[in-house]
C-alpha cells in the first residue's frame, strides 16, 4: 500500500480520537480504573493524543498533520491557498468517526454500567459547563487562536535561526501536543476545547448511531458551536499570521 | 505589518497571561470543568504557559522574549545595559492588562456563578497563603532569584560546548517552562509566585475596572511585594551573575 | 563482561518492571507514601519506566531495547525476520520475573500491612476492570496496535528528513515513553493496559511462587488474555506496516 | 568572581534542596498553596529540582554536577579515581545544609501554623514510611542502584552513535531530572527516596540548629541508613557498571 496526505489525516485523527476520547472515558465513565482522575488526567491524556496523532500521520503520508479542519483552514488563510481544503477534512471527519468507534469498542463493557447519560455523550463530543451561546463561541474562538498561533509560532522557532538547521526530528510534534495540554489546562474549563470541529462532530455521528445501553440526546443544538467557533478563530489567527508574512 | 521587540512582549505577554491566569480561573471559579483541579494543574499550567507566551513572544519579533520586567531587569544588571527597560516593561504591562482582559471573556459566565470574591481576584493577581510582610517579599525575592538564575543556567548550557551548537531549537522555551512549572511546584506555596511585576500588577488593575460581578476589594496594599519583591530579586541575581561573567 | 543483546533485553526489562510494578505498589499498598495517589502517578511511572528500561537496555548491549515480546514480535512482523523472537522473549521473561522479586523486596514490609490480596496482586500482574473475555482481549489487542504503531511512527519521524540526522541521542526513548503513558491515560482503563507478555507472565509467575503474607490467588484463568491479546495485535500492527514498506 | 567544580557542586545542591525540600513543605506545611498536593506534585518538584540543580551546577562551575555523594561514589568507582571525592561531598553538604536554610526561609510563617513536629522534619530529612532497619536500607540501596545505572545509562546513548554528536545540550540534565521523577514515583512510597546523603544529612543538621517553633526529635537513629544506603548502592552499581567498561 501507499501512504498519502490524504491517508495520513485519516489514521492519524483516528489515532488521535482514541487516545484523546479514550482519556474522557476512562475518567467519565464506571468502574474503570481511571475513573475519577480529574482533569490533570484528561488535559495529559489529550494533549499526547495529539502528538501520537501527528507521529501517525507522517508516518502515513501527511507531513502537515493538521488532523484538524481548523488547522487546515487557519494554514489556508496563512499561505492562501485553500485546495487541500475539501480532501483533508474529509479525511479528518472519517478518522474521526472512525475513532470514536473505536472508543466505544475500547471501553465496551463500561457503557452499560455507566447510568448517566451526559457522561456517556462526554466521551464523544464536547458540551459546556454552562450554557450561553456567544461565551461558549468565544471560548471556542479564543482558544483556537491560540492553537494556531502557538503552532505557527512553534515551526518558526525552527526557521528562525537557519543554523540550526531547524527543530530536531521528532521534538515538534511533542511541543505541539504540550500546547495542547496547555490549552487544556488554561482555556478547557468552559466547553471542553474542542478546538477542532471533526473532533466534535465525528464522534457527535458516532454516539447517534452507535447501539449505547440507555443513551441519551445527542445535543445536536449546541454542535454547531465547537464546528464554527473553532474555524472562526483559525481563519482569523491565519489572516493575522499572514499579515506578518510568517 | 511588522514583527518589532515592543510588539513580541506584548502579544508574548498578553498570550502568557490568557494562559497562566486562565488555569487559575479553571480551577478556582465554580462550575468549571477543572474546578478544584489541585496544584498540579495550576502549576503545571503556569509552566506551560511560560513555554508558549516565549514562543509567541520571539515569532512577533522579541527573540528575548523576557515577557517579565524581573527578566529584563536582571538581564539588564547581568549585561549592565538598561536601554531596553522602559519599552520592554510598557509592552510588558499592556500586554499583561489584555491578557487579564482576555480570561474575563473566556471564563465570562463563571464569574456570577462564583459568589466568594477572593477567589475572583485569585484569577487576576497572586495574594499570600499568610499575610506577613517581610516573610512574603522574602518568598517573592528567593523565588525571583532562582528564575532568573535558572534562565541565565539554561541558556549557558547551550554555549558550554560550541561543538554542539548550542541548545537545539524549540528546547530552550521548553526548558524555561519547566523551570517555571518547578518553581511554582516548590517556591510558589507562600505568595503564589508572581515572580514577575505585570503578572501581578496588570491583571488587578484589569480586576479593579472589569465589571465584575460582586466584585471585592482589589488588596492594593499587598500589591507592591509582587512588584518590587521580584525587581529586587532580579536585580541581585543579574548582578551576582554578572561578577561571574556569565 | 560484555554487553550483549539478551543481557541488554534482560536488564533493561528488569528495570522497567521494578519501576512499573514499583508504582503500582506505592499507590495500592497500604502505609505507602504514595498510597491512593492516582491515575496520573501510575501512568506517569509507568511511562517513565519505559524509558529508563530502554535507556538500560541500550548501555547493556540491546539496541533495539524491545522489552516485550509483543514488540519482538511487531518488528519481526515488519522485517519478515522472526530470528531472534525466541532468545529476546526468553530474555525478556527473565527480566520480568526478576524485576518482580526486586518490587517484593523494595515494597517488603507493606505486603504484610495490606489486607486485600487482590490489591497486592495487583502489583505483579494486571486484571481487567469488567471481566468479559472479548472485549478485555479487544482491549489489550487495541492499546498494542497503538504501541506497535506509535513506535514506528517516532522512529520513523528521525528518518523522514536525512538532512537533520535522525532523532537526536536520548530524545527517542524519551518518545517511547511518552506514547506509555499516553496509552496508560487513555486506553488503560480496562484491562490495566499490560501491552506486553512478559510484563504481566513474569511477574504472575513471581507472585504463585513467592512468600507474600495472606496471598490470594494468582488468577491464572485471566493470565491468557494479557499474552495473547498484545502478541496478537503487534502482529497485526506488523503486518499492516510492513505493506507500507514503513 | 570565578567558577569552579567545588562552587558549582555547592550551589547546585543547595539550589536542589531549595527546590526539593520546598516541593515537601508546600505539600505538607500547613495553610500552604500546595497543601495536600500529593505524591504526583512532591515526585515531579524533586524531579525538576534535580534538573535546575544540574544546569545551575553546570553553570557556576561543576561540568559534572553530581550533588550527591553517592553520585560522586558511583563515578568514582566506575572511573576508579576517588580523588575528587572528599572535595565534592564537601560542597555538597554545605550546599544542603545552605538549601535546608533557604527553605525555613521561604516558608517562614507555616513552621508555627504546623503543629505535627513530624510533619516539619519531613520538610527536611526523610523517613520510612514503616521502620524496619533492613528492609529500608534496601530501599535505599535499590533506589540508588537504579539511579547510577540510569544516569550511566542516558550519558551512553549520547554516545553510542558518534555521528549524531552525542545528546543535545539541555536534554542531558532534563532526562536525568525525569530519571529522578521516575524513581520517586516507583522506589519512594517506602523511606521517601533519599538517594542523596547530604540531601538528608545537612537538612538533618539544619533542622536540629533552626529555631523551628514545637520541633520536635531530629530522629538521628535513623539518619545513617539514607547516609550509608545510597553510598553502598551507588558504589556497588559503580563496580558493576566499571566491569562492563562503561
Amino acid at each position: 500500500m501507499q501512504q498519502s496526505p490524504f491517508l495520513g489525516e485519516l489514521i492519524g485523527t483516528m489515532v488521535l480520537i482514541l487516545l484523546g476520547n479514550g482519556v474522557v472515558a476512562n475518567v467519565v465513565l464506571k468502574n474503570t480504573k481511571g475513573e475519577s482522575g480529574g482533569w490533570i488526567v484528561i488535559t495529559a491524556g489529550w494533549g499526547f493524543a495529539v502528538m501520537i496523532g501527528v507521529f501517525t500521520a507522517n508516518a502515513f503520508g501527511s507531513a502537515a498533520a493538521h488532523l484538524n479542519p481548523a488547522v487546515t483552514f487557519g494554514f489556508a488563510a496563512l499561505k492562501n491557498d485553500y485546495s487541500m481544503v475539501p480532501s483533508y477534512i474529509l479525511a479528518q471527519l472519517i478518522g474521526a468517526f472512525l475513532g470514536a468507534v473505536l472508543v466505544w469498542v475500547q471501553y465496551y463493557p463500561h457503557w452499560q454500567l455507566t447510568k448517566d447519560a451526559g457522561s456517556k455523550l462526554a466521551c464523544f463530543s464536547t458540551g459546556p459547563a454552562v450554557r450561553a451561546t456567544i461565551p461558549n463561541f468565544l471560548s471556542e474562538f479564543i482558544a483556537t487562536v491560540i492553537l494556531i498561533v502557538g503552532i505557527v509560532a512553534i515551526g518558526y522557532s525552527g526557521t528562525a535561526d537557519p543554523d540550526k538547521g531547524g527543530i530536531p526530528s521528532g521534538v515538534a510534534p511533542y511541543l505541539v501536543g504540550m500546547l495542547v495540554w496547555s490549552i487544556g489546562l488554561s482555556l478547557g474549563g468552559t466547553t471542553g476545547y474542542a478546538i477542532n470541529p471533526v473532533r466534535d462532530l465525528g464522534p457527535r455521528l458516532a454516539y447517534s448511531i452507535l447501539p449505547i445501553p440507555e443513551k441519551g440526546s445527542s445535543d445536536w443544538s449546541y454542535g454547531w458551536i465547537p464546528v464554527v467557533g473553532p474555524i472562526a478563530g483559525a481563519l482569523v489567527a491565519g489572516f493575522i499570521l499572514r499579515s506578518f508574512s510568517m
